[in-house]
């Protein structure tokens, strides 16, 4: 398999897009990527997008992406894999780069979520669980995520504290990112106060519904050495990629994230790293209680530990180990499809020294997890740059 | 990139499933192929399907089916292009394979589309149009379809009786099919002379509302030459995929379609093979009309010659050119996301000399060509039993 590169990235701004339509977003992102990768052509494209169909009634978006894109008869595959659809992309355009069947890839994400009322999208994302199981029977996402943040505050002493100091500190990194959906400012209080949504998270503990897409270009390592001048080179060092149990009630242990885990370890030992190795990382924290978890499952910090390593400013962008500096889902937005991809614009701005205000110090090298469902699968991403 | 061979297919009796779910059927058919393959694991999983969110409120399948095919943490990717679902799952499986990602890899289709009615199946099916341009004004697929027949007939002279003979023509070879959803004999006048749908097409030109599933597995051909004991090896010896607009109105000619044009010349190139080297396809006729341009477009007849060969008996069972010898999207049904995954179950079977009272007699190279929309992408696959 060939090393792979990515030589530029794409995004827009996320938020309520009343005047746009999917096809604009995707295609304002990706043209983003051309540009900042300044190449005139592109040889295949993988798109991430969770519920088209459901959203905004449109099926088929390998067709009428490449069409809008202006990019006509290219080999051009939509993968779904509910809220780590973006996650996917990147790995499957690693896999098509890395087997030579293509050498500039572009690897896109999606999703409009507003044209539809909020009951709707709600019944849209409540699609990623089971629906026979779970959804059919009236719980929907942010239950699902009480449940393991009761678990795990009984289990590990994690504190209603602990879950607003996520979103407080996403918020504050969010400031810093001018694509946020939410760039304003929360406290402790506002967020333990805000509204009841599932006990124990309230309405500020969950990531919102967001129109946004984001775009990267992939291409053989050796050709990005030879092909990018204006930006230093960034290696996807190592891909995961695992399910789990659709349905919640069919794990054993609530408070972990299995599939996370896997694609952890299959990650680090393709890049032969470990997560002291890693500088920072951006996670998918659709609920306060998700960053926790997944913080741990990715080895981070020991087991129940999560919350306590916010509460010391450990994730802050100052901290050891800065989590989301993004804003990450929380208040740079949730574009379902779209988000898997927009870590990765995020950490290669990092990488790069690109990120403004928001600028990590010590930023070589850079793990992106992504997440469907629950946790039914989880992609796991490692960069570095050269 | 390595070879890649077929060791294991399996497939359900097609039709209106009541009893049984969607991940019902497909764990049917995918334990029918790990049988066939006789295999105790398998490394990564691709499911094509193209609209569950519509057709079941169920979204995440990769997680689903992974989870209730007893195949827990393996990692999954569910892939959509319309009804070429199934074809894309095929082709992102052989890059898979090829790539040295994974060794042993099903790639899965299906569809469960009678849980819903029929208008909501039809728009559901719509969302494979531009939903903007096409399905919002009203037009639906019979009716795209009907333009482009109604084009092929003043260019090029086909008639009503060569839509006809399509339809009786895989009619006939549907009933030699257990699998198939309609094994039933059909005559020109009762095809002629049925409910006109959208003229010139009539109700027995179109291909069936089905629920069904298709499995296949895939693995290097240096190992299937060392674990495939029971078998003939199949190789997958070519693999294309192309786009083209996803709106018919865009397109210079309605009486072709570019994709598959586009999408056969790299599987012609790829396995050093030509239209002449084939001996029997199974390709796309969710309406007679498409056959007919396919087989075309595919450079087995020439342009505007589709339907007088149909005439002439060149694509039936003894022809020199037979097409669809499963009966095809029209006899056998179309579960839409399953069924370029069951092309391949039909060429296997042909090549492996086991296709039963349809067997063909000289059945070395086979070709698969599944569509998705009207053409807006097409994926073709070249196949030898060595």
């Amino acid at each position: 398999m060939r090393d792979v590169a990515i030589i530029g990235i794409g995004i827009n701004k996320w938020g309520e897009l009343w005047n746009k339509s999917l096809r604009d977003i995707y295609v304002e992102a990706a043209l983003n990527a051309i540009d900042d990768a300044k190449i005139e052509k592109i040889d295949a494209m993988y798109v991430g997008s969770m519920a088209p169909g459901l959203f905004v009634g449109q099926e088929h978006l390998s067709s009428l992406l490449s069409d809008y894109l202006g990019h006509g008869p290219i080999p051009t595959t939509r993968v779904e894999s509910a809220c780590a659809s973006g996650g996917l992309a990147i790995r499957q355009g690693f896999i098509d780069v890395a087997s030579g069947m293509n050498d500039i890839v572009l690897v896109g994400g999606v999703e409009k979520m507003n044209d539809v009322d909020g009951a709707t999208a709600t019944d849209a994302l409540a699609s990623a669980s089971d629906s026979e199981w779970e959804a059919f029977h009236g719980i929907t996402f942010p239950g699902i995520y009480a449940l393991m943040a009761r678990a795990h505050m009984m289990r590990y002493g994690t504190t209603r504290t602990h879950l607003s100091q996520v979103a407080v500190k996403n918020h504050e990194n969010g400031l810093l990112n001018p694509h946020a959906q939410f760039q304003m400012k929360l406290t402790v209080d506002q967020v333990s106060n805000s509204a009841k949504v599932a006990d124990p998270l309230r309405l500020l503990d969950c990531s919102p519904v967001t129109d946004g897409a984001a775009a990267v270009i992939m291409c053989p390592l050796d050709m990005a050495k030879k092909i990018s001048k204006n930006h230093a080179i960034v290696k996807l060092s190592g891909s995961g990629h695992a399910t789990d149990s659709i349905a919640l009630h069919s794990r054993a242990d609530l408070t972990t994230l299995n599939s996370t885990i896997l694609a952890a370890q299959q990650a680090y030992k393709m890049a032969k790293l470990g997560p002291k190795d890693i500088n920072f990382a951006e996670v998918h924290d659709c609920f306060t209680i998700s960053e926790i978890i997944i913080s741990e499952s990715l080895g981070f910090f020991e087991k129940g530990e999560g919350g306590r390593a916010v509460e010391r400013g450990e994730t802050s962008l100052s901290g050891k180990m800065p989590i989301n500096p993004s804003g990450g889902l929380k208040s740079k937005g949730h574009p379902v499809g779209a988000t898997g991809v927009a870590q990765v614009y995020e950490v290669v701005s990092q990488l790069r020294g690109d990120a403004g205000k928001r600028q990590l110090k010590n930023a070589k090298r850079a793990l992106t997890q992504n997440m469907g469902g629950s946790g039914g699968s989880s992609l796991v991403h490692l960069w570095e740059v050269l």
